[in-house]
């Protein structure tokens, strides 16, 4: 089974040019098949703002109203992938920007209305891995923007961490994944106020005594009990790390 | 050789829902492999004017600074492009939508500063037929935003017609192309008041015929000379009608 290298970054790391060079320089020199997915949530929120449509965010999701489709669909489908797709083609990077809607590649359902009504918003349904497997072996790296599509034709804006964790379980059926997650610290810390203390490796195991031990708390723990899901369904390692994608902390299945 | 329908559309036609849908049902149905190329000024202008980017054309070519090349590559390879994909695929056609720095698929060259400085616009220098066709044999049909790639990583904004002729005349080695550009009228008109006066055939000799007898004039004369070209550089035929895609008017090279 060939190896797949699927990153997720946060879209602020697109948008400035130092960090934006440095990382997507990295990114490009992962040998073999890889994927980026990427956000965009500042610079969708500075467009609308320009556009003077209303922002609501609602426990950090972006209420997204029909206005508000449109700016997602210019931004994260436009505007950051295009941009990124053109930088990485100067890096010998042979990328191909794609969202959800593209080949009909990832397959969503507006969320049902319940207490809120997030709108525009997308929960995964499926994920074509066949097409994506074709894609990687003409020796392209696709770069998903986080837009899905709905059986009724419309594009949802969807969580750009949940695209690539429903990818990386998809391709799983077809290659060794390992799934890169940056966020904003070097990797998972035993000292919240020390970014020298990454713990190097949790399995399932030690994740149930740091979290025992207060070491993983609060917002972590949703994240990361989504990410030993991803494991179980077939991802082989998970890497939490930032944008300069060091060796981070390592999720492992065993 | 297999066939491939190339069609060009301005953007406008998928602007309107009634006529987008009209259109896009009618492209949908169109038998064998085939791309669609789309404009999007119009768009373009209107978001330009709601962020406050002033617009200057000259000789009816949009000048694109940074900020307007932002703007183009929002609205060009994000709304119009992503929007379109999404409803060809309530249609059943595997659309999947791309510009040009998408792998690297049309690269062009800053237009150099004569007269006037366009700003971000690219003539195409080259354009990869062995990628397109890859994505024709997965049974994907390619949605082309009018943006390219040069080699320094810049996006640029170049004309949906050019795209669409340079596509068909690189395909040709590979299909037997039939390019169809859908303009405002329904073919070449031999009265310029008559709409139903639609010319079915022109080739090379009667295409000098009518310009002798003076029923082809001015702005139709470059768009033709480039057609005719075209047929030249092996596109085996070409269409002239509107978003009906009607028979309309064929060029033929002989």
């Amino acid at each position: 089974m060939n190896s797949l290298t699927v990153v997720k970054v946060g879209g602020g790391v697109l948008e400035d040019s130092t960090a934006t060079h440095e990382f997507l320089t990295r990114f490009a020199a992962i040998a073999g098949s890889k994927i980026l997915v990427h956000g965009g949530g500042r610079e969708a929120t500075r467009v609308q703002e320009q556009l003077g449509i209303p922002i609501q965010m609602v426990e950090g999701r972006r209420v997204t109203d029909a206005e508000t489709l449109k700016v997602v669909t210019m931004v994260y489908g436009g505007l950051i992938n295009k941009q990124t797709v053109a930088r990485l083609q100067t890096k010998n990077c042979n990328a191909i920007g794609l969202c959800g809607a593209d080949a009909g590649v990832i397959i969503a359902k507006k969320r049902p209305i319940e207490n809120i009504d997030y709108g525009f918003v997308g929960d995964i349904e499926k994920v074509d891995s066949e097409i994506i497997a074709s894609l990687l072996e003409l020796e392209l790296v696709p770069v998903f923007a986080p837009l899905t599509l709905d059986e009724k034709g419309n594009i949802l804006n969807t969580n750009a961490d949940t695209i690539a964790s429903e990818v990386a379980i998809a391709m799983a059926s077809l290659y060794r994944v390992n799934l890169v997650c940056c966020f904003d610290m070097p990797g998972v810390l035993s000292n919240p106020n020390d970014v020298k203390s990454v713990i190097p490796t949790i399995d399932p195991e030690t994740y149930l005594q740091l979290k025992e031990e207060g070491v993983i708390t609060d917002g972590m723990i949703p994240k990361l009990d989504n990410f030993f899901s991803a494991i179980k369904r077939g991802v082989s390692s998970i890497v939490i790390t930032d944008a300069n994608l060091g060796a981070g902390t390592r999720l492992a299945k065993e």
